[in-house]
């Protein structure tokens, strides 16, 4: 490996497939996408933008999974897997615990969606779209196990999307990526970075990038949780072009300097990935794809990128850090 | 049977499949759709939301069908079948004949399109979409034989869209569901019901149901002709979800009181089919599922929906009445 | 006087003030306009397009006000005066009378704006833009002696503005005009006919005009009664020009078929009257003048026209028929 | 007085008139309106939405002013008066001092507007629209003599206005109104409460109010510091009407629970202030009151309020505590 | 004179008044404004955007005025003045000659607007925004007298709108500014330069500038004729905000330079003038100062600025090209 | 051949498959397309609206091709090919040479997209939609060899697409159809001609034709080069209907007058091809087909129409003259 890893654990059982022959890009699909389909529930129209994570204390992994049920009513529903592509969801949402009666009534349940999940000192800290007296805001919880799960309060006002945390505190403080956003099909999106002594109160706010044209000309939001490496925060995003039919939703890469992170070192003009076979073009929303999270196994650099399919199913890339890092500062 | 259904005729012949197993919801494909493809008539770009019924005076099927042409101008044509499978249409479109000079100038054909059919009385009574100088209202006609079709006056002003008659009258008047719009691709829609002592002058409109967020937050409008049963009148609706790329028409059930009708009894938060086949994705209107008319065997509750598929083609689902009105009842 | 006037009746105490000399239009407002102003209720935010009439058996005047009040709710006043200048406004909306229970559900008084009032046979009736569950349509009621008010069955489906009733049968039915709209400030409007052989179902729908460019090129409305003539139904109407910065309401004629009166026979290119005047240009809504009622001397032909002037006062205008037929006909 | 002031100073010199006879509204104009005028400044477009405060320590009066240069650059301006009614504004505009240079390079000036201002322990705290990098969001700031100004981190997130500081802590943090907005003209607007232990990081945001309706039906934003009162929180806020011409700003007021004030006792559905003089109806926005602050003489429960003019003048107003309460419990 | 103007005539009956004493700007107007009024023809409904000369071989004045009529059709009328100030318009528009009979055709007159008239070698040329087949384009004709008017092709294909010639020939080539627009209430606009060898085909087309924010943050575009200085070509142009209540023009100033026009040397952040009066912030569209001509006296510098007023009226205000000059380059 | 074909040369290996029996339109599709897919190069993510030509002085073919590469930049790669089906394309964009060094200036590169290439007189003319600053307007370029590539002025001022030149000057100059258009996606575009004795300025722009309904309501735009024919010049064109779901782009045919041709003789109303299958639906842009090019052989009037597919790959169909003339001519 030419770009040191920081941070991640060992996934030995990471799931992989070896790029293909003559394959031009730095990511390429896992060929049994989607790993989960819409109707994999009985309940769900769709299983689509979701967080797993590979737990601490074992070589399984867990996941927080946005379910949109037959009504379209959007959830979060745990699940469980041992080789990260065969997943069990439970049946039934989430049911976060509110200890504080005040806090309760303002997290009053609405709707939740576009889940991240990240480990940070001692649980899994989780973070999606909540909706706040159907008002789109970044909900936080967290869970130790994966059985229980506990609501804190919201981070931001509303309207915002993509709450997206670093996988450790930066100068004492957690640090949260999100995108400010209005009460529609936001027609712009630019990421910010917010601090946080507690995460509780958030403030000292950062601009980190604007949409700059091309395959990102109207709105970018933050992706996965951030990997540590040794040429700064490597961070994949998505990226959202308006053609005259709709949006276009690709994802690529920027590396953020570790200290001062709303400081942009390099950011990808190509994107890595975009919106190219079936399952990806059609579907409940045409042409996404909407990275959540991925797994890094600190031991190899391999990374499996777990991504939205048209707003549909669940669908699994790979890539290296290596070979993201490399073609990141290439097309700077 | 648990309910009971009242004013349908037996069809013994209904077209059939059985439930394929551990499929989760009431409704499921027939597995040759589409029934009805686009270039069927030599003149067809696409044949869709379209109305069939079971003859009244034999075991034979007629329909009003939805063609548009190459040029995309949308015409009426009348179709016949021996088994409401395999249907035969004209290749010319309807000729309406208007008896009064007067109301024949105001009837001057424009376009016409997403017909419905339905039995009263003594005669087949046809409402469409017709465009009165290109604004789109309700037309009202009719047929003893599938052979002549007389016009009548338009039951609204402009701008309404899905007129949809009851198969009786209620209090002595004729009842028909509509959805006024505006000029375009009506971003709002309710579902009114407006009544008429003689099909010419209507009166008395009542509001029925509005959108209500989910799979139907944009707007709604009526389906087939209403299902008179035990529980009141099943109606399949469909409802539009506005996605960032666009509309997605999806169709669920109600059930309203059978003697003021614009009071709903249940109403099914759960979609009973939205689209997910690609030949529902796409094409030349992404993401539809239109019903426009339904078989009902009385005999054995045994319902065939007949649906627009994406604009483009006629595809055919099949579910019982008991079926629907548990799930309707069960999530309401 | 050029033209015969029909079916009106004689009022000798018409407001009245000669034209202006080296004046160049037809119409000339009142020099103390505007005649009612937004302030006079202790409710009031404005009081503006409004209905008169001259009554039947005395030679007094009385009418319905358009009042919105100081939470900008829009009410129904009634009003009365002496010499159609000075106005004795009630301070209380009218409470309308709904004697079939069933029909007073679907009434629940919700908002109520822009009146016409007109005497047809035995009793002053008074249509106005009236919210149905928040969707505005057209209200219809009566009322004998301006104390007791009958509300009826609404006449239209939503979205609809702008009733008109003819002052006479015709073949034996009701007539009215009205503007089918959407459900905000639409930017389209025709003007139609439709027609009821009791007020309560109706029917036979007419497109009578379009707007057609330059002062009336966004949409058009019917203004007060048309006034019947030797050369036809005499129709003010209002026509809205959609600037860089809004909507300018003018007014202008046009002259009808006495028997088929969706027919034009002549339809005058120059407004008669559009905003200028301070009061006209300035208020709640910038640039309107609106006209819902004019007084008509048959024995002389003098017209005296009130208009809402701003969306914020009542305002007076005067000319004659012959005048403004001559007009029409001259500039069509 | 009916209703006890508490936490205010007593003002003798506040400014004040008379309520004119036969005036029906609780809250009168200042009879030499507007008290600012464009042009006062030599690069002043408009003086405008600005706030003031009676000085701790002395009679006078100090405030905070929105000046729009003659590029129609939006700055804040410092400004000091004997009566609170004569002002003598700086021609420069405020520097900010950033004593961290890390957030310097945040608080690197781009535009303020709209700013407020409240004496909360040991200091007058500011409060403003903040262009960072062009998006909007609430800067923050302080004074303890008019003369210094110092910058803190910004509140929020973009995009956000209308950032409003409670006079006191509560439950010992900070509270603040603000208005989360979209980058334009903002189409929605409701009114939320955020906490903070320290003025620098923010959280526990609770929804106090949305529009609802006639003169407050597109959105509403909090106005003048609240006022702390034996009924509740005092707070005047604005509230927009959009007709087919544009917005139209009036004021109006609600009550809200003194120790949980996202909770709303009394809200008043009508008005206290529309724009009717010309003054407030022409300018560079049209049909414009925006109220940025009040002086309240404890002794006597009387108020000045100092609002915005069509976006062009600073304007005053008078009421009394008593009044707007009484109004407000009345119409609530 | 600091500033050396090159190109212009002397016109010592140049209408004058001196700058009001303590007057902060450089373009005061003049104190009986608007000089030409509304009503001022019989058919017209205003006055506005128009273009007068000193003519060549005397000392009066003629031009050519933008006229709508009654029915807001837009017009182009001849003037004549001795004095500038008090103008005689002509009753009927001009009738453009069209020598080529192919060429008539495509000159079937529709609309003419915003006219521009300069004298270059041997005639007066005149560009306005003509309707071809009613799409705004730029219309190209030339008079000797004032009498005849002869029409040539269209400049450029629509949609656009201001083209105003250069006073001389560059390099040969007549040099036209443009604002290419689109159908409507154009949202966007910058200015353009295109060259012509023979004023029939244009080409190398250059782009001068764009809009940049405050009070020139929508759109932009050429206003008078420019002048010749020793500094630059000095152009007076107008510029667009957008509030929420719609568009505001005020007008600005830059210097290009002599030879490469395209290139700007110097640009003033500040306008010049902006809606202020009564006349110009209330008409037929409000909050609009558009100039489309000056008179410039070589020998003193003295400038007279005619604009149209709220779309409404002809203004006229005074500077001198030293004074602009100036404070262009004090403010660039 | 009905229709003689005139000013093509012979192409005797032209691609060609035999029309499908039982196929009821008069163009028919390559049974292997797409004949370039969208990731062929190693830097495209797509290779769509392409123009093609047979050399003048070999049986090979080349062309222009628009290469989107993968961070969505649009580009101009030269491409060769022996059966004019299997195409070799240059991984690099066309370098274009700007010989006089102050067009160069205007000739920076932003972007370049849409080709159409024909053989006039002595050389390859190229025309393009170019980004001028961003902004879309039509380049020109030419080549003798299609190895080096000279770069002219551009053609028109922004905002404009689709210019398509004859293959002959007509009355002793340039014909070229172009589409003004505005900065975005554009919801209006008719054709117009533009005509110029150098290929550098332009004048006498004629307008030709509008949408007009049905597949060809919202725009219409010119396609490959018109063929010149005993009838007319044929011109394949390119129409858009838009639904709820967005633009659906189909092609037609029109026959314009030999000598005059803004005057159109024939009209075709139905299309000549929509987007119908999968890879016409599905890809970047949903629902495309758009022709760039045609192959046209002068002996047999076979024609190969190369066009987009969904905005991402390119595909043949086939047809002749003699069909089309005909259809087009039935149909009008």
């Amino acid at each position: 490996m030419n770009v040191k890893i920081l941070g991640e654990k060992n996934i030995p059982n990471i799931p992989w497939q070896e790029k293909p022959a003559d394959y031009g890009s730095p990511v390429w699909r896992y060929n049994e996408n989607p790993i989960i389909k819409r109707n994999s529930l009985k309940i769900s129209n769709s299983i689509l933008n979701s967080a797993v994570v590979s737990l601490q204390d074992s070589d399984k992994f867990a996941g927080v999974f946005r379910v949109d049920d037959k009504g379209r009513f959007m959830r979060l529903h745990v699940g469980f897997s041992d080789d990260a592509i065969n997943w069990k969801l439970s049946e039934d949402k989430i049911e976060w615990i509110n200890e504080d009666p005040k806090m309760a009534e303002a997290n009053t349940w609405c709707y939740g969606y576009d889940p991240r999940v990240v480990w940070i000192d001692d649980r899994y800290w989780i973070t999606w779209c909540n909706g706040y007296k159907n008002a789109p805001t970044i909900g936080v919880g967290y869970t130790f196990d994966f059985q229980k799960f506990y609501q804190c309060e919201n981070a931001f006002l509303p309207y915002n999307r993509n709450g997206v945390l670093f996988p450790r505190k930066i100068d004492g403080k957690y640090i949260m990526f999100s995108r400010p956003s209005d009460t529609g099909h936001t027609p712009f999106g630019d990421i910010y970075i917010s601090q946080s002594p507690d995460m509780k109160y958030w403030g000292e706010h950062r601009h980190v990038m604007s949409p700059r044209g091309s395959w990102e000309s109207r709105k970018i939001g933050a992706g996965p949780i951030p990997i540590e490496t040794s040429e700064g925060w490597l961070c994949i995003y998505h990226g959202v072009l308006e053609s005259c039919n709709g949006f276009v939703y690709s994802f690529g890469a920027a590396i953020l300097d570790i200290n001062e992170p709303w400081k942009v070192k390099y950011r990808c003009n190509h994107y890595l990935l975009s919106p190219q076979e079936i399952y990806e073009c059609v579907g409940d929303v045409q042409n996404v794809v909407f990275p959540c999270a991925t797994l890094c196994d600190a031991a190899t650099g391999k990374l499996a990128i777990y991504y939205g399919c048209a707003d549909t199913h669940v669908g699994l890339a790979f890539s290296t850090v290596d070979e993201i890092v490399a073609y990141t500062k290439a097309n700077s």
